[in-house]
């Protein structure tokens, strides 16, 4: 078992719905560089491994929340990166809406400038209003966005590999050829791509690969490609579940799943005691009091699961039939059928469960005070259910702080967490492999170029 | 007449055929950052308005120098803003091989990041190796690749003014509504997208463009879009004649010719003594004498100017009709030109332009002492010729710092340079108008996003 790994997200003002007109904050800070950069900085007080952001290139439809994706994600985290030293970084990019040699080029050199502190984080998109920024065609349907997901990323690591990183004493010779910077003449279902990419092997070997990995096809592509998972997990049986149908996906694969880590997200809402961290929780969604949350939960569930009714009891069991993913819903199908198992395993009533996901009804919440927080944590991993969290903190700057600063030191002193950067890769950090360069390859083809 | 600018470029090891393995230096720098970061420092520590990198997404296939491309401009300049203030970039990046609303958000991203310090140099792209890391389809032609260009950047440049910047008080309502946001409806010829862009406007208005612009096609897409044009101009003459066509161009599209600024390229090789800086010219390039310099010009012009007889005579005056371009061929066509339209108007020897235009026959060279370098630079930019020079130096750091340690001095003595930067933006130092949010628009068409 490796050690317990975390990463943080730090979107904008935090995951809470009011987090960017708090009292006390500035409200358009989802537009200002210094607060991310600050955020890393805090990230990286608490040696957490890397900073996350997911991203859509769309500005968000609703517009009574602060966006959460504003800035590009490799642009954000090239600029914290020349910034904050240590910091990982967990960088969403699509596999959908770019192009194999540039996005490859970019996550190299970021890997590279950075020290080797570049998780991927591949996405197909399910948001049809991404598809309207770029070109005509509607988005395409899961499968097709899958299977172009698989050979983008096929294709982007046998890139990443082609160029043996220059080392040693001064060439006599050229400075590579043919033997150290290979074409991979890929021509697939979808691309056609040369090679070889005029970045060099980094530091890492190549940037670590993560995946959301929910919905069957999901599942298989991380099986096929990914080195940590970042699902939607409720419980630690369906995180158990979860890991023993990867596993066996890797194997079809060739892989074991052993060298995949899971790092499923987790909101913490913290308080001085269990209570005040449950008013908390509803002041920073905006809700009153419990029944208030708990209305916001069943009207979030309702857009997405049309089999609920509309008279449920907060109090009675919900009932996991009321929880069924479609191919073209308009989120993950991972977050539904986390909703799904965990209502079945445990007889959830809505009261219940907007403790455990909070409003939105996505990622697992742990609400309660630093001491109730670190022992969740600490729990999950030790059971060997996770390999650490992807940590969402409803307002920014102050619960991350909180967090480094009252949860981190506890699994510090259980010895569970380091308490310095012992390791510059992310690699390193999560105990993968590196991997190694492929040989091969051909000479370029004798072509004009002036 | 707005004040000198001065762009350097940062490229890897330097301009010289020799830089990479010169004494004293790391082979492998090209592939380090930190190596980067400082040439922007020092750039900095000159005033420099901003460091620049042309850009290639392909392996070069010279192998016996220092590849000029290796990280990707937006990632490696990113990087650099969260590391070094004030300094400005000049960075290049495809409208061929982009999609706009992507590229339109990263560098609207670095432009928010970096306090208003970018420029985008649009390239259409001229050599075949980048349209085979990119699919199986050919490099589009010239004409394609220009009718292209033009509506990327008019799709661009309507992203960027798309949602106005969130000041003022904390709203009581929504963040931001169509009269705020709004979508481009964009259906042309080769693009659709319906935005708004999700980083609202930034603090110059949007990046400044500019543009290489040597060809009829580039002058015109120049006159209707750059800001900054940065051709091979190789005398004065050249410059006026340049400036008025694009003038006149510019006129046609409505846009007064006065408000773009031409920034031509400057190799500056310094020595303590003119023959000095000559030797060291031809040392850099690996030539044993000046006979030799002079041989690899003419072998390096053989190879785009079929035309050029095998037996020219270093000391006779070259032809002019030797030096014509055609659409196809793999360097741009503005550095045909200006050899062109040199030779006819100077009667130049090949002895003569290998200190002009340096043993590759690209941007004009000035080859001297540091006084003979601010002279010349003082001489075209008080004459009305230049708004300034991009420059390159033949090896990085070392005549980088040579030359912002004893060039630019002389010219802020003589009081056309500025000793601190006055501007935090771009379009400050350049004097050049902020462009204004464009009004109406419409909500986005109601679409079910969970």
């Amino acid at each position: 078992m490796s050690r317990l790994n975390l990463a943080v997200a730090v979107h904008g003002t935090g995951s809470g719905a009011l987090s960017w007109k708090w009292p006390g904050t500035q409200w358009n800070r989802f537009n200002d560089f210094a607060f991310y950069r600050r955020s890393a900085e805090i990230a990286r007080s608490g040696v957490i491994d890397a900073v996350f952001v997911s991203d859509h290139p769309a500005l968000s439809r609703d517009a009574h929340r602060a966006p959460t994706h504003v800035f590009d994600p490799t642009v954000l985290f090239a600029a914290i990166a020349g910034a904050v030293p240590d910091i990982g970084f967990v960088l969403t990019a699509s596999s959908t809406y770019s192009a194999p040699y540039d996005l490859a080029r970019k996550l190299a050199s970021l890997d590279t400038i950075s020290g080797g502190r570049v998780i991927w984080n591949v996405v197909a998109n399910f948001n049809p209003d991404i598809a309207a920024n770029f070109g005509s065609a509607p988005l395409p349907d899961r499968a097709e966005r899958y299977r172009r997901a698989d050979e983008f990323i096929e294709v982007v690591k046998k890139l990443w590999l082609s160029w043996d990183t220059p080392t040693g004493d001064v060439p006599d010779g050229p400075l590579w050829d043919e033997t150290t910077a290979r074409t991979i003449d890929h021509h697939g279902d979808l691309f056609d791509v040369r090679g070889p990419l005029n970045v060099p092997v980094g530091p890492q070997g190549h940037p670590v690969i993560s995946q959301a990995g929910g919905s069957p096809r999901g599942i298989d592509l991380a099986a096929r490609h990914a080195e940590i998972v970042y699902a939607a997990i409720l419980s630690k049986a369906e995180a158990d579940t979860y890991r023993r149908r990867l596993a066996e996906r890797a194997v079809v694969h060739g892989r074991s799943g052993g060298d995949i880590r899971l790092l499923p997200g987790l909101g913490v809402v913290l308080g001085d005691t269990t209570a005040e961290a449950y008013r908390r929780q509803e002041a920073l969604e905006g809700a009153g009091d419990e029944d208030a949350l708990v209305a916001q939960l069943l009207t979030r569930l309702r857009k997405n699961n049309p089999l609920l009714p509309a008279d449920v009891d907060a109090d009675r069991p919900l009932r996991p039939e009321w929880f069924t993913s479609t191919d073209d819903q308009g989120r993950p199908i991972g977050f539904t059928q986390a909703l799904h198992d965990v209502i079945a395993e445990e007889e959830l009533t809505a009261r219940r469960l907007v403790r455990r996901v909070g409003p939105a009804g996505g990622h697992r919440v742990v609400v309660g005070t630093p001491r109730e927080v670190a022992d969740d944590i600490i729990d999950w991993w030790s059971g060997g259910h996770v390999a650490g969290f992807n940590v969402h903190l409803p307002l920014l700057h102050e619960d991350l702080d909180r967090f480094v600063t009252q949860v981190v030191p506890i699994l510090q002193a259980e010895g569970v967490y380091p308490t310095a950067y012992e390791e510059p890769t992310i690699r390193g950090r999560f105990g993968l492999p590196t991997p190694a360069p492929v040989s091969g390859g051909a000479a370029l083809p004798d072509l004009a170029v002036g």
